[in-house]
């Protein structure tokens, strides 16, 4: 039913590929999440439907009803498939040059996605189920990265606060996006490198200097 | 011509007394910050009119005309007098006290108000004029009052971080509404406190024990 959309997708012409197990998923999987996010920025979530979605995609709807249990579920999934991949620790031995390295990132991403992130902070305050999907499927496998760096920082006697390293990890996102979301449309280039140097300790030894 | 309206508001009755020099403006000024933020929250920024505006408020067009210059000024000014104002700084002589004391009250007003900051992060991302006029306008006074708790607790040697307060300062508010408006709208009751342990040494002398 969707000829004329389906052609710019040779890739899913023939509808039973689609079904077929062990098929690569990545080109609809992630045809799938440009359009969920899509459809999220342009409709929120209330005006977005399977039918929109599997249009936008060109994939058949009892593809999607297949795969997910619930609209939250696919958005959930769509945000980690498409554009919101956790970065990856560059582990170089430099704790300071990695935490800041993917700072750097999270500024690059949160920038790219404002709209998607946008809408997703309207949509938490309607749907709540949304905040506790991000909170359990979607933040803690992206903060576990930055939890990882700021660990080998910890052990290596490089970070001012030490002890609560969780929370420690998400002043850097919260800033960047205050700062993107509610201030300007522009990343600040110095903040990355701003709050690196908050959060780690001017030296790289353990040992303090008393004043 | 909205005599149905002004009777609700008997103090407004007479239009000449709008104009009248040294009128107290509290209660109109208050009528109109509301009516602006509800006409935000509900209308969008694009969508909201003076004229609606005024309705709401229960004044005269010409009113806000003579007011403000222009739709960005009044949405700035009704934020700052109507359900945002600039916190107070105990200054209880104890710093870690008062900073603890102001992000309860952030949190306490990011909660209330979570609707109308939704909405504005919605809206700079279509009109960068309000995140200029929220930069120049709103966040510096205050942010000042969190730069000056900070500033006394640098003084007293109770910053781990006391080079960059500027930056420090924003460290609340962005893990307060990263958490509120991401996850969801419930408040986490430990976080200002966690915060405060983040920020703050661990004792109050300035001499630091070496491990």
């Amino acid at each position: 039913m969707r000829h004329a959309l389906r052609q710019d997708r040779p890739a899913a012409e023939d509808p039973a590929a689609l079904r077929r197990p062990g098929r690569p998923r990545t080109a609809d999987d992630e045809a799938i999440a440009g359009a969920v996010l899509q459809a999220l920025v342009e409709r929120g979530y209330d005006g977005m439907t399977v039918e929109d979605v599997a249009r936008r995609a060109g994939v058949g709807r009892a593809t999607l009803y297949r795969r997910w249990p619930t609209k939250t579920a696919m958005v959930i999934d769509a945000l980690g498939r498409g554009r919101f991949p956790p970065p990856e620790d560059p582990d170089s031995g430099d704790a300071r040059a990695d935490f800041l390295s993917l700072l750097r990132t999270v500024q690059a991403t949160f920038q790219r996605e404002h709209h998607v992130m946008r809408a997703l902070q309207l949509e938490v305050a309607r749907h709540p189920e949304i905040g506790v999907a991000l909170s359990r499927d979607f933040v803690p496998e992206r903060l576990d990265v930055l939890i990882g760096v700021l660990g080998r920082a910890a052990a290596g006697g490089l970070l001012r606060a030490p002890s609560d390293v969780e929370l420690l990890a998400q002043v850097g996102p919260a800033l960047i996006w205050q700062h993107l979301a509610l201030l300007t449309n522009e990343p600040d280039p110095d903040l990355p490198q701003r709050i690196t140097d908050l959060i780690f300790t001017d030296r790289p030894e353990p040992r303090r200097r008393n004043r």
